[in-house]
């Protein structure tokens, strides 16, 4: 509903615990905010089958008892999943299944392939059939196609072959192969539940199944997860690496740990940083909810200022609501947020959101704080202007629909209107996150700057 | 429910009418019989896409105004599906859409591939990928590894590597191929509504939506539906045909003409025969509802015994059915037939169905007429005796499950504790449904005889 | 969907078996044609607590494990309705379940009273709330407010205000009454599984549950049933019975008995008569499935002429259905019902069915057996014309809709487009049901007579 | 889920706008918070028939499109429900419509009545039924059966009869009445929307419809909204007043107005002056989110202790979850509350919470911070100890399982495994919320002191 980045995908999986699917199922409960359009589990059956079962809706809606029912055994991967425009289409929830010259396979896949487009035509001219629009397809096929003799060396062809973000978890009927790319686009973790090991895009799910969090799986490593333990399959690669900046901006949940560091520090380091770079003499800091909160606190503690719950969320918001017919002012963002008039009344408000994407939603915050009776409004966004579509398995608007792409940040003030306008810089948004052990630039930062470290290869491009 | 043999599938499909999708379902609807499980239909929008829903459940069940909706252009394709055992899952059901080097396509198959395993197995070495288990997939496959340069000959191409049963409908964005296979195995008939044409399993869907029956399309023939009409792409083989002589004994709507007979007719000719074949002195003639009605029409009309309703069927028999904990007598069975028992009582009764598979329905059927006070029943069976389980698109037993595999008729009878027992003769059915111009023995009765014209392939025999 | 006559209700109970919900759920099934609105069940808890459910649907839709579960007990009455026009409410779903002076009751009602909307409307001017429209309610209200000082004597007093018909079933913790109105307008039967009693609207019920037939409960009879055994509560009184007639005709399962007399049997007598008024020179006697297939059979056996099954019924005819946005000719009756081309063409029809209410759906099946091919369509109905609308618990349309009340039975033909047109005599089908012991009249005929028994009070005549 | 006290209801109405029922939707929508068991609306049709629509479920569940379809007219009330133990039962659900000697009329209530058992036996006693356990259908027998000649002096003749907790709307078809008991225990509001007139629970729900707030409906006071505009029916009266605490406490949604004072606001002050009164050495300030959020954020502000975020709360939170079958430590809060180590660990924990009702929930917190790493963790409740049961529409456990009924504050500090505990003081609660103008004690704190100004009444005490 609201203007917001969306994250696509989020993946889990656990082998070796009798109760996998339930596990599974909660796992990915916990990562609901990386993908609510569709969810599904596959599992391998006491035979050695392997079974799914993948539903548009919650996790909580598509797994009743029933349906967890019919996927049995002690070792099953799941997907959330948040489509691109226009592909919202059960063909292509996940996990993917598929039954291939190495053996019944299922995939699981967070992020976008480069040359995934021109993979596909690729494919498709000797003779693959694809049943989806999605990506994660291709992995399939480039495993089924490889000459390798066995499903782990097909994996690390078929991996050879792909370029772009991805992590992958990979579901054999007695193991889980676990992969990112080198670059390191998107997060994986492995955790351990007693004595068997799972994997995560984040770490608060790992909380919630009282596994503990064993260490994140390196850019361009493939690790297994077999009865026997883990094993690596291939070591991390040495090469610069450019994890997602957002996953702290906006996507991971505050409570995870994701990349090293943790999402609510690193969001309170955020608003730090903004108050010194965009400090403002104002009476209350007001966070958007609940994207603008952390950094909210960050900014109050480094400024001084009080912080306010001045915007409270309804939180029995679903996907369904009925508009009225007669028009409500702001309606759209009333149904989800109130301001409390109290805390605002007459006050300077320096209120605090992620980002600005269209900038619709930001304007209609400002003036609902406005009819509340704020004196001020001073917006302070915890991270630079977003003008760069990502290509990394991030869904963005067109890059004309950014309102940072064409509007100067003076204009984008007036268009919301504000009384004044700060975003973070690049530079504070990562030493925000530097590492001092670390030196090298370990982020990618694409949506602010349109460096993007791999573009999108033309179809000609490809070769397998 | 019942102890049936299981027709496998229905087709429909029509081109350049605005509302095809409508007019698709109204054709599943008619065509419900041949698959309970799962529908699906294919259309092809305005803008040349392919888009398809398909679900598990009835036709009327899946289809709501929101799904047809979804469904928008002029050209569709759809199937109805009940799946072998074990196969019960929602990859299975059809219309099958893929993306491949011929373009999107979608193909609705009814029949079996007797070779279908083995090309599996040869097709996975070579590197393609199913998704679910259904011989139907192999089509997709087939067309777009085909060497061919065109949809059309590669749909050629690859109906000369499958072997076995098929009516199959392959939807393109701008037309529709419908095609049988060379033995004539499962029935295909064209239709014409106003100037536009139609393919449908049996032409009783055509009556639905108003339009005239064509002719039958026939054995090895291939049949394009384009824009401007109809064009034969492959003339009807000569070879000996083997119509599946089920769908008159069974399987086919009364109201439908399989195969140029009208079934309801040939059913009573069934009747007829059997009562020159197995006179008894009895008081009336009841049908099991609604398998046996037209042969016990037949029946009546040639012993002259009274035709009676002495068994009646249950029409809201649904799917789900909630069991009471403490037995009941022949419960299942009384869910969907109760006798009169003014119409049976003290009359020696002749019982008349179309098959008898594993005996157990028959002997409660007998038992509930005797509970009704019927002084005799004689059981009369319109076909032959079925020993033999099929491969060409039915949904048998295993052999051993087949009563008549090892018992004899005596013993049949005195297992379903009927007092006479009696099977129309192979001769007899046959004869039945000779063609006068066309002396050539036309039906496959396999399922009879154990005569199989197409034998199940092994993997390594078959060779694309 | 069809032009005809709608039963209301259907009641059924049982008493002191375990599984008492889980049986009641079955008689309704079995009841189910006499109501498709919406089905309810209301049992009794081990702590005598009165539980109930209730919905709009089919029983097999409204009744999952889930909600049997929710009814747990040994004693249980249900209900199927179909309500009247304007009152398709939730709220008027029965049966009624009330805290009261007497207790905890729950009422199921098969029938409307005479003196209903007068009682209403005294009642509430002493101060009773009613949370439906629906007569059933003033049961209710009469046993509450009672000057009696227990449940069976209010119960016997509350009867005695109410004026018309009923057949209806009152459940306390420990017993349930069943009790008929004195003129006997709408059957109830008791019957026996094992030793413990049930009560029924329909003897199809029991035979689904294995129970046998007791009696049927007389015009004017209370029965109790207790742990005990049963116990008649109140004689049978000697009036007049006017038993409802369109039971025969049409409303009663045909394996039931009703009345005493076997509604197949009865249904071919009427056939029988008809070929004795009304014989043609013909070549087929064909029914209107499923209501007019024993009147058939009647007029086959007695003309001689050959019974056949020249329209099929479409078994999966479901509540909702989407129409094609094209006109389709008949498309409202094809759904339902599709002619067997092969057996009409060319021949002189004799079209059977039970009653013309409006006219509308007998005209589309002429024509649709005359584009079917048949020569000639003489239509023969198994009752006297229907002109007058029923008081008694029968959904009938208002006069003015009712063909018969405004045209002469040529008129009727013309308008049907039949060739000729029979209606059997008031006196055939009276003779049909006459008891040969008992030569009183014993039928209710006012919708063909428009002599009504009992009149429809107004507010102002009734006294409580 | 939680151990909480629970609001027992949520009432909305609105007359003369159009789109009446969707507003009430939306209103009920904001009030989600009061009720989550089931949602019903009831309105007026152009007819002046009253319709409604009743279900168990949220909201934005409960009411469809199609259902809202249902709901025409320009004037409505709706209810949002969670029945006390045993109660959840659909024929519990409001608004109750009923039709009366004084018309059709609807109710919506929110409170319980101490005479209410009482009356109850009383109504039957005079032949009244009842068709719920709820105090709700009181209101409406107490109408019908009034004396007085019209609805509005037989509605002030009811109110004259029961005693207790109320907030009430009445709809008849062309005005809705607003009541409040003489003590005022429960909000009541009055809003303006352009031209029209509302009534809501809260304030909250006025602002997502875009409509003022114009004043509380006074504590005995009945209003009356018709199309000419607002009517005082009766005035409020002097009496103590006796307003429910718990609303500022915990029920009321923080961006709320009630009873003259912010919500958030007053829970800040409640923090702050918790501050006051148990300061402690510590690090960080965490609130339990939601409900100790602002208490904390006044904590915070006093004490000078930075307010963080240690605890996250899951927002996908459903109402139904399958438990994994292998137990999961501190798994049912896991589900809805996760810690983040890096802002607790190490630290000195203030944990701040509005009450504590069981305790269970609280030790689970406790040792879940400790977990997460926390040094110490000092429980502050913003609320003094509850032990005693709410009679005034508050559904509270029965007073022994209230923890502080039966231990002392250090047996409770044990039991939760905090290092401190304390509760904010009955004078510095109410020192919160009084007002300067009126110096009366105008709040009910009878859960704290067991003070109850209303007895709840024996059966035998009652008198109409």
């Amino acid at each position: 509903m609201f203007d917001k980045f969306r994250e696509e995908c989020g993946v889990f999986g656990v082998l070796g615990r009798a109760d996998a699917a339930n596990l599974v199922y909660l796992g990915l409960y916990a990562l609901q905010h990386r993908g609510q359009e569709s969810a599904g589990i596959a599992s391998v059956t006491a035979e050695g089958r392997i079974v799914s079962e993948r539903e548009m809706g919650y996790v909580a809606d598509v797994f009743t008892a029933e349906r967890l029912a019919r996927l049995p055994g002690d070792t099953a991967i799941g997907h959330v999943r948040y489509s691109t425009a226009g592909g919202s289409m059960l063909c292509n929830a996940q996990p993917i299944v598929a039954f291939t010259s190495k053996g019944a396979i299922a995939v699981a896949h967070n992020g976008n392939l480069t040359n995934g487009e021109a993979l596909r035509k690729q494919l498709e001219a000797e003779g693959a059939i694809f049943n989806s629009t999605a990506d994660s397809e291709l992995f399939v096929h480039l495993i089924a196609r490889s000459k390798e003799p066995d499903l782990e060396s097909a994996f690390i062809d078929a991996l050879s072959h792909v370029q772009g973000a991805y992590a992958v978890a990979l579901l054999a009927p007695d193991r889980i192969y676990a992969a990112r790319d080198p670059y390191g686009f998107r997060p994986l973790v492995l955790g351990k539940l007693d004595d068997v090991y799972a994997v995560s895009s984040e770490t608060c799910a790992f909380d919630l199944i009282g596994a503990e969090t064993v260490r994140e799986i390196g850019a361009g490593e493939i690790v297994v997860i077999e009865r026997s333990g883990i094993r690596v399959v291939r070591e991390a690669r040495g090469e610069r690496e450019a994890r997602c900046i957002f996953e702290h901006v906006y996507f991971a949940r505050p409570d995870s740990v994701v990349f090293g560091n943790s999402v609510a520090e690193t969001r309170q380091r955020f608003g730090k940083q903004l108050a010194r770079e965009h400090p403002v003499d104002a009476d209350v800091v007001v966070p958007v909810p609940d994207s603008g909160v952390f950094a909210a606190l960050g900014y109050a503690l480094e400024s001084g200022i009080p912080f306010q719950y001045g915007l409270v969320r309804n939180h029995y918001v679903g996907r369904t609501f009925i508009e009225p017919r007669q028009t409500i002012r702001s309606f759209g963002v009333k149904v989800k947020l109130n301001p409390v008039r109290e805390l605002v009344r007459g006050k300077r408000v320096v209120l605090i959101d992620d980002s600005i994407v269209r900038g619709t939603t930001s304007k209609k915050i400002v003036n609902m704080l406005k009819q509340a009776g704020a004196a001020e409004v001073h917006m302070r966004i915890s991270s630079p202007p977003t003008s760069w579509p990502c290509y990394y398995g991030i869904d963005t608007p067109e890059r004309r629909d950014l309102i940072a792409s064409s509007k100067s940040q003076d204009e984008i003030r007036a268009f919301i209107e504000a009384d004044s306008l700060g975003y973070l810089s690049e530079n504070g948004l990562l030493e925000a996150v530097r590492n001092e052990d670390d030196p090298r630039q370990l982020y990618c930062t694409a949506c602010f700057s349109g460096d993007y470290l791999l573009k999108k290869s033309e179809p000609a491009a490809a070769a397998v």
